[in-house]
C-alpha cells in the first residue's frame, strides 16, 4: 500500500510532466471540459500505457467518457503512471511484463465491459472484436501504419464491420510522429542504452518511408554514414539523392555499424544477412512488431548469447564475431527509452481525441476505412502554429480567384 | 551562314554534353530506334527550348515521330540550339526574345501542322487547343505544377477535350524535378548572377512545397539561415520542425538578405510587404509565372529603377532603401541560369518519351486528366538506379505474405 | 556482502562492455603488458569514476603502475564501478554523494600514498599539490579546458612545482572529446532525462568554442534553430556563418526553448538573464563546474522551486512563469546521463596513457605547461584509423620536395 | 576608343555592384578619406584583377597611396575591371589571356616603380623582389596559403630581406575566405559550367583543410556523398567523424563521380590515381597552382582530348573511358567563376588594408613573417558584426576575474 502510494505519486509526476508539455491537449481538456463530448460513450483504449498515453485517457475521461485501458504491448507499459491514472477514476487492465496469456486477458477485459468506441494501437482490439468478441462499436482510431495495414486488408476482404479512422494516414501523424517522432526517440533509446559514438559510424536503416527518412536524417545529424536499405525503385532513388548509400542488404550489413529497422514488414534481416554482418554490428527495431529482424536465426547460429547491458543481448558467432541485438529486437524506442517525444504525442492525441468527437458526432458511419477529415488535420495544425507562437498568412481572395479554386 | 554554321556547331555541342550526361534518354534512344513507337504521328511539343528538350526533342524524333517544336518562353529559348536541333531535321519555331506577338504566333504554327500528340509545359498549346484551334488529339502530356493545375480546372468544369497525363505528379517527376532540381538550379542561377555570400544570410523561401523544400534546403546547405512563408497550416508546422523560422510575410520580409517566391500562386510579394522589405534584399522567382512578385508595386513605389548588372534590376525607395529583382521577376534559374539539372531533366524526359509511348499503345483514353501509371514510375526509378550502378532487394514471397497482398 | 558481489558484477559488466569499444587501449593494454612503463610508479587520479575511467585505470594499472584513484565530481562516481575496480586490485577513495568534506578527504588520500605521477581532471589534485600536501610529482596530465586554464595561471604567475601537459590541448583530444564527445552526450543527458522534441525548437548555445560548436552541431542535426551567444567576435562571426541566429544573452534567452552553456566561465546565465527567460525554458550546463548558470539568483528570484523529473527542478516565478534546471547546473552529459561516448573516452584516454609514459621515459622535465609531444597525437590518430580500417596517403618524396619541407 | 569606353562603363559597373555589397572597405573608405595613412607611400600590387580587389585598389588610392597594380594570374584579369581602374587614376599592368613572358613583364613593371609597399598574392612579387628586382621594402602583406608558405621557407633560410604579414593566417581571413569562400565559389564555378546535378552523387576532396572544409561542407550542403582523401591523420580522422568517407586516392578515385583538389600541393591526383579513375569523372582544382592534378599524365594518358564545352577538356582513354577537366586545372573558381563571393573578400580585404597601415605606423619591423595583430583581427570581426546588425556581450569584471586573466 505505501509501495503503491509511491507508485501514485511517481506516475502522477510523469503524468504531470507530460501534460505540462503537451499544449494542445490542455487546449482540448478545457472545451471538452464543457462540451462533455464523450458523455453517454464508454471507449476502450489499447495503448503502449505511459504518461503520454495517459495524457490521452486523462482527457477523453474529462470529456465524459467511461475508459477503459489496456497496453498494447507488456514491455512498454509503466506501472507506476497505471496505478496513477486508476487513481484518477480510470478503469485500467495492464501490468508491465505481462505473459501473452495475461496481455490477452487484459485485452478481453477492456471489450467486456461493452465499449462503443475503441482507440486502437497496432489492432489487437480490431482483431478480437473480428474474432471472439463481436460487439457492436459505433467506431474507432488506429494509430499505426501496421494497424491501418490488417484494416485494409480486413476491409478489402469485405470483412470489416464497424468504421475505423487510419489516423496515422492524417498528415499531422505520419509526417510528424513517423519522421520527427521516431527520427529522435529511436536514437534517444539508442543512445542512453549504449553509451556509444554516432559521428563515423556507418549506420543503415532498412525501409525509407516516413519512419526510415527520420531514423537517417537524425543518424546524418549525429555525424554517421547513412546506408539505406529500401525495395521501392523510387523511394531508393530518393534515398540516393539524399546522400546516402542505397544498396541490398546483404553487401550492406557488411560495412554497417549500427542497423535499424523500420518497414513494418517481417524478414528483413535474414540468416543470410546475419552471415554477413560487420563484426560487432548493433541490430534495433522501429517497427512496430519483432519480426523485421530474424531472432530465431541468431539464436540459431551463435555459440553464445549473453546478456551484457539492460537490454542488450550479445550473440557471439565461429571466429568470435559478435552481434549486439537492442531490446531483444521490440520498439527499441519504447523498450530502451521512453518512446516519442511528448510534443509528437500531444499532436498525434489531439487528432485522435478530434476524431472520435467526430465520429461521435457523425454516427452512424459506413463500415470502412474512413481518413481523418482534412478539417481537423488543418485545426490541429493551426492549434499547433498557435502554441509555438506562429502567425501564417491566409489565403487572399486575389490568390484564390488565380488559383481558380 | 557563317553565323547559322557556327549556331549549329555551339548548339550540337551542348546538346552532346547533355545528351552524355542523360543515361536514361541514351536508354530509351537504343530502343526507339528499334521499336519505332511514333511512327505515323505527329507531335507538337511546347518547351524550354535549349539542350536538354533538345535531347527529348530528338530521341521522339529518332522513335519515328514528326516533331513540330517550339519554346514555351521566349526569354528561355537559345538560339544556337534551335539552330542545330532544326538542322538535324526537327521542324522549330523559336526565336530567344520573341514578342509576345511572335511568341503566340509560334504556338500556333506548331499547331497548324496538325499534331496528333502533344508535349506540353505550362499549358499554352493546351490553352490554345481550347479556345482558337480545337484540333483531334490522341492525347498528350503536361510537364508543370502549374499546367496540371489548369487541367484540372478545364477537368472540373467538364471542358477538357482530350487525354492529357499530368507527369508533373508522378513521383519521379514532382519529388526529384520540383525539389533537387528547382533547389539546386536556383541557387545556381543566384550565385552566377550576384557573386554574393549565402553563407549567414537569411534566405525567405515563400511557400514549402516541394519546390519550396529544395529551395529551402539547398540554402541550409550553403549556410543560411531559412525563413518559410507558408499558407497551409500543416506544411508551416513541417518546415519549423525542419528547423526553419516561419511566420506572415510582411513580417519575416523585413529581416530577409534573399527572397525566393516558389508557390505557383499571384501576388505573394505584395505592396505592403515590398513596403516592409530590408534595405539591399534581392528577390527572385522560381514558380512557372512571373506573378508572383508584384512588379507593378515595385516600379510604382521606386524613384529610380536600374539595370546594375547582367539580369538584375535595382529599385532605389525614398531613403535611399533598395531592392534588387533578379531576371524581371521570371523563372530565376532558367532566365539567369542553364535551368534544371541534366540528371533531372533525364528523368523527367524519360518519363514523358514512355508515357507519350503509353498513349500511342493504349488510345483512345478517356478525356480526362490521367495519371502516369505507376509502373512508367518504377521503371524510370529502376533504370536510374542501374545507371547510378546501385542494387536493390526485391519483395521476398514471405515478406508478401506477411503483408496479406 | 551480497550487495557488494551485485556490485562488482555490475560493475564489471559496465566496464567490460566499455572495454569491448575501446579498441586503443584495447591495443596499448596489449603493449603496456610487455613492456610495463609504470613498473616502480604510483600514480594518483582524479577521474569522473564510471566504466571508461575505469578502462584507463586498468590500463595503468596492468602497466605496472600502483594506482590511487579517486573521484573528480561525487555526483558522478559510480559506486558498482567502484567496488568492481578496488575488487581488481586498484585502490579507490571515492563515493557517490560524497559531502563536500568527504570529496576533499578522498582527493587527499590518494596523496597521501605518495604518488609520483598524477593525472587531473579540472585541477583539484594540483590545487592541493600547490598548497596543503607538496610532494615532489614527476609530472602529470591534465584532461580539461578548465584544468589547462589554471594550470597557465600556476604557471605565470611562476608557481607551477612540476611539469603537467595540457592533454586537453592535443588535436585528438579537443578535437574529438570536446566537439563530438560533449555535442552527442549533452544531448543523450538532455533527451533521456525529458522526453521532449528537439525539432522545430530554439536551442540558445553559450560559447561557440570546441564544446558550443559541437552542441550546436547536434542540436542542428536533431532539428533546432540554433541560437549561440559568444562574447568573442571572431567566434560570433563565425557562428553567423555556420547558420545559426547570434546577439547578446538578455535578449537572445527570451526566445530559447533550451538553453546549454560550455563556456567554461561563470556569470554566464544572470540574475537579468533569468528575468527575461521565455516561459518554460529548460536550463542546462555543459561546462566543467557549476557556476556558469546563477543557480543562487534563480532560487533568490523563484517562489517556488520543485523537482518535477529525475533530475530536474522546476522555479516558479510570479505569474507562473517557470524554469527547468537539469542536473542542478552540474555537467548535464554526466549526471544526467554516461557522461562521453565510449570511443570518444578511448581517445583521449590512449592519449593520456601514452603522455604518461612519455613523462616516465622524458624525466626530468621543466615544471613548465607542456604539450602533448605531436607524435603521440599522430600516433593516436594512426591508431584510430587503423581500428576503424581506413586507410590513408602518405606524403610522397616528390610532394615533400615542392613543399620545400 | 568607343571599345574603351564601353569597357570602362561595365568595369564600373561591375566595381559599383561589388562596392555595394562590401560593407567593410566602405566604412574603411570614410576612416582613410580623412587620415590618408598612405600618403607619402607607393603600394605595388599583384591581384586576381577583377572587381572586388579593384575596391580594393581604390581603397588604398583613396587613402593617398600612389598604386601600381598588376594580375596574379593571367586568367583571372578582367580587362574592363582593368580599364575602369586605370580610368580613375590607378596604374595597371595586367591583360587577360597575357602570355607567361608578359605575365612576368608585368610583374617588373610594377617593381620598377619603386614601391615600398607590397601586396602579393602567391608570392611572385616577392620572389622577384628575392631574386632580379632586390628593392628597399617597408614591408608588406601576403593573401595565400602558398605564398606564407614560400614566405615560410624563406625565413628559415635565412632569407627574407624585409617584414611580411601572413595574412592568410589571421581568423578571420583562413577562417572565412578558405572555408566559406572557398566551399560556394567552387561550388559556383562548378554548377555554372557544367549544369550537372550534385545530389547523389560522389565528391571526392583532396586536402581536409580550412578550403577542403569548405567545399566538402557545400558538398554535403548539395546532397552529395562525400569522400575525402588527406595524410593528416588527425585531419583525416576528424572528416570520418565528419561523417564523410575517409580513404587513400588510389582506391577513392574509382567511386568519386566529381573530384576536388585542395592541398596547396602537387601530384595529389597522379599518373596511376588517372589510370583509377571513374568513367566520366570531373576534375576540378581549387588549390593556388595547376599542379595538384598531373595534367601531363592526363594528356600522356589520353588517346583524345577535346573541348566539349566553354572551360570543359574531355580526355577519352582506350576503350571509351573519359576524364572532363575543368579550367585546364586552375583555380575553377577563378577560372570559371567570379571568385570568392563579394563579402568574404570585403572581410579579407579589410584585413590587407589595416595590415598595411599597421605596417606604415610601425615601421621599421623585423624582416620576419608577422602575425596580422590579434586586434586587427578582432576590429574586422566587430566591423562585420555591426554591419550585419548583430550585439554580442562583453566580457565583465566578474568573469574576467574568475578566469584570473
Amino acid at each position: 500500500m505505501g509501495e503503491s502510494r509511491l507508485d501514485v505519486q511517481r506516475g502522477n509526476q510523469k503524468i504531470d510532466w507530460a501534460m505540462a508539455h503537451m499544449s494542445l491537449l490542455r487546449l482540448l481538456r478545457e472545451e471538452f471540459r464543457n462540451s462533455m463530448p464523450f458523455r453517454g460513450h464508454r471507449i476502450a483504449m489499447s495503448i503502449h500505457l505511459e504518461a503520454k498515453t495517459a495524457c490521452l485517457a486523462l482527457l477523453l475521461h474529462g470529456g465524459g467518457a467511461d475508459l477503459q485501458v489496456t497496453g498494447s504491448n507488456p514491455l512498454s507499459t509503466q506501472d507506476d503512471v497505471a496505478t496513477a491514472l486508476a487513481a484518477r477514476g480510470v478503469t485500467v487492465h495492464a501490468r508491465h511484463g505481462a505473459t501473452e496469456r495475461e496481455y490477452t486477458d487484459d485485452l478481453k477485459h477492456v471489450l467486456e465491459a461493452q465499449p462503443d468506441l475503441i482507440l486502437d494501437d497496432g489492432g489487437d482490439l480490431t482483431h478480437l472484436l473480428h474474432t471472439e468478441m463481436p460487439l457492436e462499436i459505433v467506431g474507432g482510431c488506429e494509430e499505426t501504419t501496421t494497424g491501418v495495414h490488417r484494416l485494409r486488408i480486413l476491409a478489402q476482404q469485405g470483412k470489416l464491420r464497424f468504421p475505423m479512422f487510419a489516423v496515422n494516414d492524417a498528415k499531422m501523424k505520419y509526417l510528424f510522429d513517423n519522421r520527427y517522432g521516431t527520427g529522435q526517440s529511436v536514437w534517444d533509446g539508442i543512445l542512453r542504452s549504449t553509451n556509444l559514438l554516432v559521428a563515423g559510424k556507418a549506420v543503415l536503416v532498412a525501409g525509407y518511408g516516413w519512419c526510415g527518412r527520420g531514423v537517417a536524417m537524425r543518424a546524418a545529424g549525429l555525424g554517421a554514414r547513412v546506408i539505406v536499405c529500401e525495395i521501392d525503385p523510387v523511394r531508393a532513388v530518393e534515398a540516393a539523392m539524399d546522400g546516402f548509400t542505397v544498396g541490398p542488404m546483404e553487401e550492406m550489413i557488411a560495412r554497417a555499424d549500427f542497423l535499424v529497422t523500420t518497414t513494418g514488414c517481417r524478414d528483413v534481416v535474414t540468416r543470410s544477412a546475419i552471415l554477413n554482418a560487420k563484426d560487432g554490428i548493433l541490430m534495433a527495431n522501429a517497427g512496430h512488431f519483432d519480426v523485421e529482424i530474424d531472432k530465431q536465426a541468431l539464436s540459431n547460429l551463435a555459440l553464445e548469447k549473453e546478456n551484457v547491458r539492460d537490454g542488450i543481448t550479445r550473440f557471439t558467432f565461429s571466429g568470435g564475431r559478435t552481434i549486439y541485438l537492442l531490446g531483444e529486437g521490440r520498439l527499441v524506442n519504447l523498450v530502451l527509452g521512453d518512446g516519442h517525444p511528448v510534443e509528437i504525442m500531444d499532436i498525434s492525441f489531439a487528432l485522435q481525441a478530434l476524431t472520435l468527437k467526430h465520429i461521435v458526432e457523425s454516427a452512424p458511419l459506413a463500415a470502412i476505412v474512413h481518413s481523418v477529415p482534412a478539417e481537423i488535420d488543418h485545426r490541429v495544425a493551426e492549434m499547433k502554429l498557435a502554441t509555438m507562437g506562429i502567425g501564417i498568412d491566409a489565403l487572399t481572395a486575389a490568390q484564390e480567384a488565380y488559383l481558380g479554386l
